[in-house]
């Protein structure tokens, strides 16, 4: 069984986090010591039905052997490998604040292969400290160097919403092609560069919307 | 037009999500001082498009006149009546280090009506500060009395992971109806009590696989 290459059809983003879910289920499947799987021990564990699962993975082309169920390491490396972290990703976090030092003791995203190669922070003072946990503080103005010359795809903005159009722009020209905005700031990318936005207000939403219809 | 009492049809999260974001594009058309908005406005500002739109909001009844788009003010009322969002919410806050005063520096929980009204905190040198920007700071075990006195329906957890389950069943004793986890602790709360877990990763795993396809 293998997910083939993504065809041209355009995948929700519904489907997409619904791959990180399963995968993070699957996980506690693995270390339970189990090998099969089925779409049904899935949706239970993720809380969604088998329908949604078998819909999901229709996405990506082939199927597990109906019946006998999902062998759990390959479906794991599959779905890693259909949502792309089956390689790691060098981030820059930008801004050495609240956000970003939480950020940084956050160790499930270095587990999911995210890996906070450099930080970049305005504060001569901050900077001086040289490093945080091993990784390198540079200022604003080494970004232009350190993004190519680390190999560094991802930029995390955690600057102050007045900064963050600024700093968009600059690990744009240094060569990022994707962003991660964890501030309220409203930014525009050029086409090939891939914008989301961290928004935790949404969150609460969707809590305050099933509350409030309970 | 307004919006009917949601029916007990399921209404998938992805339509919860686009509401709350449907509802930040209308607010910057209202600040453009627009008064009336089509379908394909909101589409263009959002990324998605005009029939997605329809759907999203023909699960809650009524729709605008065709032809002639929305009122964005009433549409607004709707979308956050529809969201729970037409109240405010009194949230407290567990856990005072990088991510819980992250939180407390976000305008924008308040902007959209949720109050962190009380900050709970295990470090007693902490809680000796009694607040934080007049946000009354308290030890762990004067939730039991504070959160019903203070009418807290939602707490967020921002401890560290090997502390969350403790925590969130203190919340739920203490009567808090919603969580909001912020640590990568597997947490289960009883039927009638809503949880939501933030997870960056998941957004960074977003961003991986439109890197990975692009």
């Amino acid at each position: 069984m293998a997910f083939k290459k993504v065809s041209r059809i355009k995948i929700p983003e519904a489907t997409i986090r619904r791959l990180s879910l399963y995968d993070r289920c699957l996980d506690d499947v693995r270390k339970a010591g189990k090998k099969i799987v089925s779409s049904s021990d899935i949706a239970r564990k993720c809380g969604t039905n088998p329908a949604q699962i078998r819909k999901d993975f229709a996405y990506f082309g082939e199927f597990g052997v109906r019946g006998v169920g999902y062998y759990v390491e390959n479906l794991q490396e599959d779905i890693k490998k259909a949502l792309g972290i089956d390689r790691s990703w060098n981030c820059a976090l930008v801004g050495a604040g609240n956000l970003g030092f939480a950020l940084l003791g956050t160790d499930s995203l270095a587990e999911r292969g995210f890996r906070i190669s450099a930080i970049f922070e305005q504060d001569p003072i901050l900077v001086e400290m040289g490093s945080f946990r091993d990784i390198p503080l540079f200022s604003m103005d080494q970004m232009q160097r350190i993004v190519p010359e680390m190999g560094i795809r991802i930029g995390i903005i955690a600057v102050s919403p007045e900064n963050a159009l600024k700093v968009s722009h600059q690990l744009i020209d240094a060569g990022v092609k994707g962003i991660l905005n964890f501030t309220p700031a409203t930014l525009k990318v050029p086409l090939g560069t891939i914008l989301k936005n961290v928004d935790f207000a949404i969150d609460l939403e969707g809590l305050a919307f099933q509350l409030a219809n309970a």
